[in-house]
């Protein structure tokens, strides 16, 4: 189907907007009057701008208070529309859209507002023009899309249709299924936006929190469907007011926006992309650094072993059971310093994964870094980080450590069939005692502030996870949202973050959580390998002493190491954490059962961590 | 009256939030259950650090489902408070807050809710510590303070009390009148909050959006009038969740907090502080440049006049008509670029303006800022601004323009008496052609982000000056907010402005609107005199076109001009922008008896402005 977005979808001149749209492979925009108004091209510029980019203008709006207003007014509301049409004559546009009046003299009066649009209709007609009257769920006497129909059908003029609205029909809870009463060429336009489930104000809500199809709490596509039903072949357009959109860079919104009515069509059954592989575990995590040193002690004391080196670049393996780091002490490292980089997922199929990403936008890197590198499926996240579609010991495909080598040149490839998940069989560098880890649990990464709905999204879309509820951590200088998104069985979690607003000088530093059977003996072993552990206050095991019943002697073992104690309804969680290397810190966690991140700890590790940048002056 | 903070008001660690209430002049703090437990000091030390800082510690909070809750979950609640009493026994610490339960198990059932906060207070009782009840507006089956007295007094225990909240009270429209029949010995503690009155869920409604007295929509003041009459003796103290201050620095926050509290001491009659001294006009503006040439060009071309120079300073004197604009290039200019540094406002009485001021917190400037200069009373605004209260022409006082003499060093001070209005009776570089201009009309400061509210408080409380609506305003770019303080005749008007986002990249500039009676007029002789005027999109005028009817060729002119217009209830409203010279421009308006700010216009002005930078680069 044909897809458009509202020009008040996205930051920026009217310019930088219709490029955004066109870039991201829209077919056509609405045009929203005061980025019109605002701009200094003409109606012919702008006409001739969409026509270069390949858009087509699919509405003009809005024209608001038309209809059932005292006789005076609705003679200054034909003089004024018959103006805006003449405008969208030399626009181009031959549909406009009319919200029900919200004028504090308009009167509750179907009869009269027919009469009005009908009036209006006739005058639109004379220049080619449709007019889109819509139902807005604050309308003063009209704010649900059956009775703007009602008003239609009663005006019966081949110029005047209804236009549905997403937000303005689910917001209301007004039910989707009416709309199969509307014929599917009445149906002059769908405008479609989500929004999260608030309980305030729908003006408030409308103007300020609308989000795109997906990001939110409303059946979109369950509407989508009926409207479908009904025959209506116009575009599926997004129309999405949000006060973080409006900061955000036009570019990657419209990139959002229009993946986010891929996979609507999708699940409406119109578009079949490629198939989601989901990641059935994950690979490798690849830290880049400046100096391989730091990263290199700590991996040490945790029980690392740098198992092997790639073939013709500056990047080391380490590995301890089946979690395994990348080091990349490569060029681009010193001027981002010590940071996650990317995540090579496990995937049944690596080319048929980047296909589905690549088909819903996801920016596809090259496939071989180097010309003597195997090649590799990857994509870019929404957030920078390079995302490796690969196979590690499945005989059928190449394997990603085919591009390494152990120290005495035997390929890595081989390495799964040892048959060993302990570290002792390996040559290299780095500790060599172990600390029980066996893969990692979690990564957590930190969302780019204007984006974090839209990662959720892309995860979900691109990747075929779960997205879990947002959650809120209080950090001491800000509140801050994390959301986890998950495969089934847990093997693969990722946790979102993001701070409490753009300039959030309270890094939000990523991490790597390594799964252990015993955190206990974990975080000795690290201790005594010359690991530094974040320090936790005494006074959060004061207060978990007021919570709990532990053990003999368990408590002061966990005040000692500073292990964090969790629990849900599924089991106990026991964790803790090194010291932050550039931007990034490990977790060391032990999951009985329990199935979130810590989150209710969370307040104590930022301030935590904040304590430990101020008393090491970091 | 004793003033008290709740920590989780304030943003940082727990060391600088005490150091911040101390500062700030409060006698006592709540502490936050998750600041203690995030803190690295010992209950100990937070309470020896409390006495250093003169902070008693009235309250610590909160305990959360406590009562109601079936019998082994209150048990361990029994356990988990007297862990907690000993807390509190450490901390010196002895009144404890007890919110009304959210638990899913809690039964409706007052006769166990009062057993249960019985059995409570008997065990606080043993650590000399008194229980405060407090009904939550979401609690789940009491969520009135008349409930939660009811079951206080039903439990009818010596260490039990009840706590009252503002915001509990007035976001559920509660009648405080109710107040009345508790007594005064039986209120252990109250907590205010003020906030915006939104109609949204009053749990995300409380966690985010609270904010001090003054500054929402909340009757604090009468309710507060209600508890000092049942002889509540206990402390005012303050419990404000609000995302934005969570991220502000701790230090100016707490300043705002207090001003809160000592204007809501004046207002319900217990403290007598300096009455307000209500500005009578505009006396200045002080532009700081490190290059007086770009803005002596437009200032030339407006028609001002340099008229005089200081005695001593590199500040220079122009004037139109009562418009006086102060350049100063003085060396501070160097580091911040041209902007807006001071403005001298009419007083009455300058040095019981600025008595009133400095018992409001405003820091005071030295009256002299060198020994030969005549004194000067000034304080410093939010923003920074310098705020000098000033005489212009009244023999009884000081003439601010004593410092500053003409091309002839006669002194300044005589200017009013030669009983000109116009500039051509003056001396001086500068275009002497005139445009009209009789005095200033508004100025626009943009406001630190974080401070906003506390800005506009500021102004009404410190100044006496009546704050108008708050209004969003679009820029392509982000939603800005701004919100204007005025005088009762209009001869003091600001208008305060925000960016989108802390990280706000649009320059809301700030600006000096001049009045004139013919804007037309004044427009063509600026632009004649070289001046350079802010180009308005051709679409603008098209619209304007459709919505109002003007006379033969009034429109060719604004469009030539670009001149912007707007009408409200009170009458019609025409104005202009010049080019911006560092982070200032001007404004010419002309306002035959309108009332507003052209808010209508802002989002074609600023996206005007964009394009007017994007041209020239900047």
């Amino acid at each position: 189907m044909r897809t458009s977005i509202a020009t008040v979808s996205l930051s920026g001149s009217l310019t930088e907007k219709l490029t955004a749209a066109s870039r991201a492979g829209f077919d056509g925009v609405e045009i929203f009057e005061n980025d019109l108004l605002a701009s200094p091209l003409t109606p012919e510029e702008i006409r001739a701008r969409c026509a270069d980019l390949g858009l087509s203008i699919d509405l003009y709006q809005p024209m608001r208070d038309i209809e059932a207003v005292p006789v005076e007014e609705f003679a200054r509301n034909l003089r004024r529309a018959r103006h805006k049409f003449e405008l969208m004559r030399r626009l181009g546009a031959d549909t406009v859209l009319v919200c029900s009046s919200v004028h504090p003299l308009a009167v509750d009066d179907d009869a009269l507002a027919a009469d009005h649009l009908r009036q209006l209709a006739d005058s639109a007609e004379e220049f080619g023009i449709r007019v889109a009257y819509e139902a807005l769920a604050w309308g003063r006497h009209v704010n649900t899309y059956g009775h703007a129909w009602r008003i239609v059908e009663a005006a019966d003029h081949p110029a005047l249709g209804t236009c549905l609205d997403s937000f303005h029909i689910l917001s209301r809870g007004s039910d989707p299924k009416g709309v199969a009463d509307i014929p599917g060429e009445k149906i002059f336009y769908l405008q479609l936006a989500d929004a999260p489930l608030l309980a305030m104000d729908v003006l408030q809500w409308s103007r300020h929190y609308r989000c795109f199809p997906g990001q939110g709490g409303f059946d979109v596509a369950g509407l989508v469907r009926n409207v479908l039903d009904t025959g209506y072949d116009g575009p599926l357009s997004l129309e999405v007011f949000n006060d973080v959109f409006r900061q955000a860079e036009a570019g990657p919104t419209a990139v959002d926006a229009h993946r986010s009515l891929l996979v609507l069509q999708e699940t409406v059954g119109v578009a079949t992309p490629p198939a989601p592989v989901v990641p059935t575990g994950v690979a490798f995590a690849e830290l880049v650094t400046p100096d391989a040193e730091p990263v290199a002690a700590v991996l040490g004391a945790l029980g690392f072993a740098r198992t092997a080196r790639h073939r013709t670049k500056p990047v080391d393996l380490w590995r301890q059971g089946e979690a395994r780091i990348l080091v990349n002490t490569s060029g681009a490292a010193r001027r981002t310093g010590t940071g996650l980089a990317a995540i090579g997922l496990e995937s049944p199929d690596p080319a048929g994964a980047a296909r589905r990403a690549e088909a819903l936008l996801a920016p596809v890197l090259p496939r071989r870094r180097a010309a003597e590198d195997a090649p590799l499926d990857a994509v870019a996240a929404p957030d920078g980080t390079e995302l490796f579609f690969c196979a590690t010991d499945r005989p059928e495909l190449p394997d990603w450590r085919d591009d390494f080598a152990d120290d005495t040149g035997v390929s890595h490839g081989t390495e799964g069939t040892r048959g060993s998940h302990g570290t002792g069989g390996f040559h290299g560098t780095g500790g060599s005692h172990g600390t029980g880890v066996h893969r990692i649990d979690h990564l957590a990464l930190t969302q780019p502030w204007h984006h974090f709905d839209e990662a959720a999204l892309f995860h979900r879309s691109v990747l075929g996870l779960h997205a879990q509820e947002s959650v809120d951590v209080a950090d001491p200088y800000g509140l801050m949202r994390s959301r986890a998104v998950t495969n089934a069985d847990g093997s693969v979690r990722i946790a979102l973050g993001v701070g409490a607003a753009p300039t959030d000088d309270t890094v939000h530093a990523q991490h790597i959580a390594l799964a252990t059977s015993d955190v206990v003996a974990a975080a000795r072993r690290f201790r005594e390998a010359g690991g530094r552990l974040l320090p936790i206050p005494a006074n959060y095991y004061d207060d978990l002493a007021a919570r709990h019943e532990f053990a003999d002697g368990e408590l002061e073992t966990y005040r000692d190491l500073g292990i964090l104690y969790d629990r849900d309804a599924h089991g106990e969680f026991r964790h803790c954490y090194t010291m932050t290397v550039g931007r990034v810190f490990f977790e060391l966690v032990q999951r009985d059962g329990y199935r979130g991140y810590g989150a209710q700890n969370a307040p104590v590790r930022l301030a935590a961590q904040h304590t430990a940048r101020a008393v090491i002056g970091g």
